[in-house]
């Protein structure tokens, strides 16, 4: 847990400088919050720093607390437990259009813990201007990863991210927003009433301060952090100029799996993703089940250095092994469906002793019930045990 | 040029043998066709050859020859100048569903020489069931590549083959139908315009002797043919078991250039070429220029050994070296536009002195002319000049 006076210090920074600026985020990676809102703020200021105000920063960094408080946003820094780790790739994953580096701290909307919707995840993004196909396409595959118990993230705009949240939501599911602007501001306007209903069944990040308006900078290093949330970044329709494609560059640059869903030729709304998957910056995926394949290490040997193995550090899947993994993984999606342990051992190609040690690790950890028929994975939508 | 015993003797191998069997074509290789005939009418038979007829070889292959003369047909054999050198790779392209090897002869309708319209040339193929972005999208592609002088080879099934012939033919260009019946034989029978069109224009092509009627395994084996007489296999539309997935088989096994347009996910006319780009069989390609971009030597050293080099014996670019190649690949592919030769040599990278005795080369092979505003590519519809 970080201390207060940290906690000031980072507040103060996602208020008082822009987001995602590299030298920002290795200057605090050298001296720790505090000593870098002293630099920034005494007037040893690095490029792209806001104005400073006439209060002292303590002062500016408890009005903004208490503004968040006011609004329903919490700030969740490094070193708290609602912190996912694989935030912290961001650090060495470079600079894309002047932003990059791990955020300040990032202000949260909404009840579950952030670690416990970012893993497993996948950001399904795209174009604004999508099309009826693109938009059905996109709720199907939401809708599918939600049913296999993970989570969908995408950054609430019009068009495909919309139609991503609304598959996910639809099927009772949470998924994340993470948006440019402040985590309480309506943005697009006509979305109040889906981040109302994202903030209410999933949550909504942000590392702009409350009440932050969307700049073009802030939608760039927004991209960054889509990526970092997820394990796969999934465009489904995107023009040659389209924003989605950039977030699938930051896929890229952390080591993410990109995945393009591919659309007639004829449509200038999936141009960019063909042009992706030709340069082999993602790959071509058609439904659910091949996003899930794309981050899956069914059937395979764990690989280490894996995008889908060290990410993040859910309460519920925290450390969990190989083998737990692949017995988790081995459950059928669906909630209704079970299957018993032995069968489960063939599936898993493991001895059923050991299957069914892992079955009561599973258990204790909310991951996995049996009941008639034999064992069933949990959803997440349903209550999670209390810690 | 064969003599004529052996052309004999390879008529009555076409007529009385199943084509595209392994063991025929290993007899033939091994013994010659002359013996390979004696071998098997004598009774010494391999599996797979017909039942013989009361009549000697020797009168039951010349009217065979007969009957193809009669209706326009001619047999083209291993040594004429007509014969593609691009066939002789399928004796090392192993053997798909029992077929494979060199066709033991080529029936032939059509003026043009079998060479001149093997390099360059691109398969286009998929679903019969095909839909209307489909057709369209084939259509366009023929239309793209027969402007840039590649001939469009398919196999004249209804779909996306037939969409391809007519994309080519409408912009005046020359096809390559490759049948699994007698190069005379109209099928299917909608296509009878289609078929007599395409035998104008270009070329109707079967190892099937005259007569003969499609069978499933000569669809196999005709798919073998489709995939050695041109340098890329393009599929548009393609259910899971499409027969165009054997030819883009073939195009595998014979080092060519796998090729797929994608489409809607939702469209199971699409689920087969997704697939195949999925595993890797085939690169995602949306329009004409991908196509000649993925076989296509310009802007990149000639790599040897590459799916575009060495293949067939055509008569006007026969033996043209990789620089030759270079430069006449530079043109535009209108054959209205011209281009002088020092803006052609920075194009291609080469002293403009080079490129002045290069275009000479060409000029004398009847591939380019100049004329107002300089050089301009031939296009195949064109006269050939005579040998």
């Amino acid at each position: 847990m970080s201390t207060d006076a940290d906690r000031l210090a980072r507040a103060w920074l996602t208020a008082c400088v822009e987001p995602g600026l590299p030298s920002v985020c290795s200057l605090l990676a050298k001296v720790g919050p505090r000593e870098a809102m002293r630099a920034i703020a005494d007037g040893r200021q690095v490029p792209g720093v806001l104005g400073s105000s006439d209060q002292t920063p303590q002062s500016t960094a408890r009005a903004v607390l208490a503004r968040a408080e006011a609004v329903g946003l919490r700030l969740v820094c490094p070193g708290d437990r609602e912190w996912p780790t694989a935030l912290d790739g961001l650090c060495h994953a470079g600079v894309l259009h002047g932003r990059g580096g791990t955020p300040y701290g990032l202000w949260v909307r909404g009840e579950h813990a952030l670690t416990d919707l970012v893993r497993p995840a996948v950001a399904i993004v795209g174009a604004r201007s999508s099309t009826a196909y693109g938009d059905d396409v996109a709720a199907d595959i939401a809708a599918g990863l939600t049913d296999a118990a993970i989570t969908v993230t995408s950054g609430a705009a019009y068009g495909i991210d919309a139609a991503a949240h609304r598959g996910a939501l639809a099927v009772g599911g949470n998924t994340v927003a993470v948006l440019a602007c402040g985590a309480d501001v309506v943005y697009p306007r006509g979305h109040d009433g889906l981040l109302q209903r994202i903030a209410h069944e999933g949550l909504v990040v942000s590392e702009a301060p409350p009440g932050a308006h969307p700049t073009k900078v802030r939608f760039l290093a927004r991209n960054r952090l889509i990526a970092a949330l997820t394990q796969a970044v999934v465009v489904v329709e995107a023009s040659w100029r389209s924003g989605s494609l950039n977030t699938l560059k930051w896929a890229g640059q952390l080591g993410r799996v990109g995945l393009g869903v591919p659309g007639p030729v004829t449509s200038g709304s999936s141009t960019g993703v063909h042009l992706a998957i030709r340069e082999q910056r993602a790959d071509l995926v058609t439904c659910a089940a091949e996003v899930r394949e794309a981050i899956s290490v069914i059937g395979s040997e764990p690989i280490e250095g894996s995008p889908t193995w060290g990410l993040g550090e859910s309460r519920t899947t925290d450390a969990l092994d190989p083998v737990c993994l692949a017995v988790l993984e081995s459950l059928p999606a669906s909630a209704t469906a079970a299957v018993p342990a032995d069968r489960l051992a063939e599936r898993c190609g493991l001895d059923p002793t050991t299957v069914r040690q892992v079955l009561t690790r599973l258990t204790e950890r909310g991951l996995v019930s049996c009941g008639e028929g034999g064992w069933r994975m949990r959803q997440r939508r349903a209550p999670l045990p209390a810690e």
